[in-house]
């Protein structure tokens, strides 16, 4: 247990911030205790808003030496519970969004160097300002913070050419638990000297330090897109489809989405203006080529795939878009995927991974086993399948009740994750575990690799000042 | 210190290893022990070659009970010392190369798990064998193993497209410092389920943890390929062809190397059969584009970024390699600049890296301050632009004195390495750290660096067992 917070250790640490930083009233702490689907109600005594690393580090050497909890805050975009205070527990929020600043830009060399507060979407316009891209693209884009995109390791939809956060980041600085500031902003393409501990905080969730820069690696923007949109019969066409695609575009496949029928016929039904591009099917693919040099060049990749697809009988019907808009249109489809679930009822969510062979296999289990365990229930699976990951949601029973069905979510979970299981998969596959997870991971995970991140823990961290009881329980 | 191997000790050693696994006598020992450039000699009562896992996490169990140094060792291609026994302190050898099979393969899921001491040759054919690339390639393909690759987070040549050893591995076996065995063989594209605790083994060089396999991440071949051999002014005027490259070949450019004029006259003196396949120039660049459907594909970005190039200045000649053997042709140019180096005399080294857009100046001064500091001695610098490393050779003058010149490595070190940390660079860029900058790096290296290091040493080899005095010094 932390100390208590006592209004004397309060002002200590609002005297660390500039004035009107240090937040105390309800209305002002409101909007970093609200988690947007509303599954976390968060209670802190203090909200804490630093201008700058050194004021970051101030507070920490503060709460190391009174062993107060923190917790780091980004853009409170986070879907396990990892940047929200827990009530009862006077955990002070120490929110990064004033470290908004670019502090240095190298096109030539592909790199920037950029504060951790910098929503996402100021860092892609910032790269676009110097004919770049950083690449990293979520559906949060303009709300979530780079900061916590690295310290969740993000993912999104461009993993499949470019990786996720963690291979697009070159260099971190990063305040430790004890307030001393590693300054590991190197820009460097290769660098083995000595053990690359930026590894350690990217995916750590602000449990073993609080990143407050990174030096990220740009890319030239792809001059040429092109996007199709395929009906398959089933994951193991959409598979084999995925083969080709592969071949064919080589570097160049930059999406390749995995839709099922009925979370397509859900963003039909709600999604403002939506149809769909191609002939009905039991399951949808979402292609996207991109090149160097033009729209053309991709199409021609594009077209390639698909009519030797369509030869072989793995796409049943296909529509290439025509335009960077209809591009727009196939995505948004497939963005709205998670958000109209909300208009069918309750749904029970599963951020899973399985090595992408696999995948067939595990769908048709899981599917098999969540509508035998509940019947009636509507699994609507979406997801990266470049990747492995699917987003494994189970909506109600049509006309069902939706609290009875919500009120089973860890009976439904459990179904669900023994099939993860059974293909060496992950339970947390780029959402993260936060709080959410934390039991599930200590259920899941071997004793061998709990007992590794405990020493990784203690190691860095060893007040347990950090997000306590997030990703790892201590005692 | 280490115990002292006694007689009875070495025999319970050996009775953990099949009968003739245990070498004792100098001539079995013999290659384990010596370099391949001879810069290292080693000495040990005992090398073991285990068949297995099993067998090496007993080794592991009885060398952390007696406190016995070990010595891990792959294909002993290192160039830092790393794989050596130090003479008189009686470490004990274990290699990897009985560990050499492929456990399975997964062509659809672009995965691979192999064992440790397979060669990196071996895992590039059995790859081939299923129609996939496994795109790790550097010079010592033929000798080098997989599970060292692993170990030192290994660079080479295909860095630009595809990323360092590290970003070509899904998941690990390692046993921990106590025997204990890791499971972390997954085979996901996406898993944030806690700490990635694969990251703290990979370039740790067996200071951490004993790679036994891996899972690979596979691509698909390009099935088209185009190289040019480019004549530039200058690095600065490579630097902006390597923009060009980038923007026009995007995701393909798997290839931009930089070679020095004098780098390249060494290689057309000494390589039986070379000739400079473009007008001779101060520096050269070879380019090389990938495609994923023919190299008519390949070709055409090739001839797109040359002609550009040449209209802007920035190229002076440009051949563009007629046949894949031509291709080969190149590329054996630049493999060879440093063999060839032994036949101009002694030669000095550093493997080191700078933020690529500060290379060229990074090169102007390097290249001014080692020749103001030993008159005559001749800067060959090479290596793979792309990535920021430069591997910055100076050989001695013409007729001078080959021991004299070498006798001052260490002042001649400290004249690049003073350039280097200027640009926030690295001294050990892709060769990593083993013994022979293990001093330079605890000068070189920020003391809460070296401590963070410190702390993960402690963590995962409390008794300091596991290859002892390389990377890091412990107490």
């Amino acid at each position: 247990m932390k100390a208590p917070s006592t209004p004397d250790l309060l002002s200590r640490f609002a005297a660390l911030v500039g004035p009107g930083h240090a937040l105390t009233e309800a209305a002002d702490k409101a909007r970093y205790l609200m988690e947007w689907r509303d599954l976390y109600r968060g209670e802190t005594p203090l909200v804490l808003r630093p201008a700058s690393t050194a004021e970051v580090a101030a507070i920490l050497r503060l709460a190391h030496e009174t062993k107060t909890a923190i917790v780091p805050q980004g853009g409170n975009t986070g879907l396990v519970g990892g940047q929200i205070p827990v009530p009862g527990r006077q955990e002070i929020v120490v929110s990064l969004e004033r470290l908004d600043r670019v502090r240095s830009i190298d096109p030539l060399g592909n790199s920037m160097v950029v504060e951790a507060g910098m929503p996402l979407a100021a860092v892609h316009a910032a790269a676009e300002a110097a004919d770049r891209v950083f690449p990293l693209t979520l559906a949060s884009l303009g709300s979530c913070q780079i900061g916590g995109n690295i310290a969740t390791n993000a993912g999104g939809t461009a993993v499949l050419a470019y990786g996720n956060a963690r291979n697009l980041v070159l260099g971190l600085e990063v305040v430790l638990a004890d307030g001393r500031v590693w300054n590991g902003l190197r820009r460097l393409g290769k660098d083995n000297a000595g053990y690359d501990l930026k590894q350690l905080f990217i995916g750590s969730e602000g449990t073993l330090g609080i990143v407050t820069a990174a030096a990220l690696k740009l890319r030239h923007r792809p001059r040429g897109l092109a996007a199709a949109f395929v009906s398959v019969a089933s994951p193991a066409a959409a598979l084999d489809l995925f083969a080709r695609a592969q071949a064919a575009a080589s570097f160049g496949l930059t999406g390749f989405e995995l839709m099922s029928g009925l979370a397509m016929e859900f963003a039909l039904r709600h999604l403002p203006g939506a149809r769909l591009p191609a002939a009905a099917a039991p399951w949808y693919v979402l292609v996207e080529v991109g090149s160097g040099r033009s729209d053309a060049e991709a199409g021609a990749v594009i077209l390639d795939i698909l009519e030797s697809a369509m030869a072989a009988g793995e796409a049943l019907d296909a529509a290439v878009a025509q335009s960077l808009s209809q591009v727009d249109d196939f995505w948004r489809l497939r963005h709205g995927m998670s958000e109209v679930q909300k208009h069918e009822g309750g749904s029970i969510k599963h951020d899973v991974s399985v090595p992408i062979g696999d995948l067939p296999a595990f769908l048709d289990e899981a599917m098999a086993a969540v509508t035998a365990a509940f019947p009636g229930c509507r699994p609507v699976p979406f997801g990266h399948m470049g990747d492995g990951n699917i987003h494994f949601n189970v909506s109600q029973p049509e006309g069902g009740d939706r609290q009875a069905f919500l009120s089973r979510w860890d009976e439904m979970n459990a179904v669900v994750h023994d099939v993860v299981r059974k293909y060496d998969g992950s339970v947390a596959a780029e959402h993260g575990v936060g709080r959410l997870k934390v039991d599930l991971l200590a259920e899941v995970k071997p004793s061998l690799d709990l007992e590794l991140m405990g020493r990784l823990k203690d190691a860095l961290d060893p007040e347990g000042i950090l997000n306590p009881g997030r990703v790892i329980r201590r005692s």
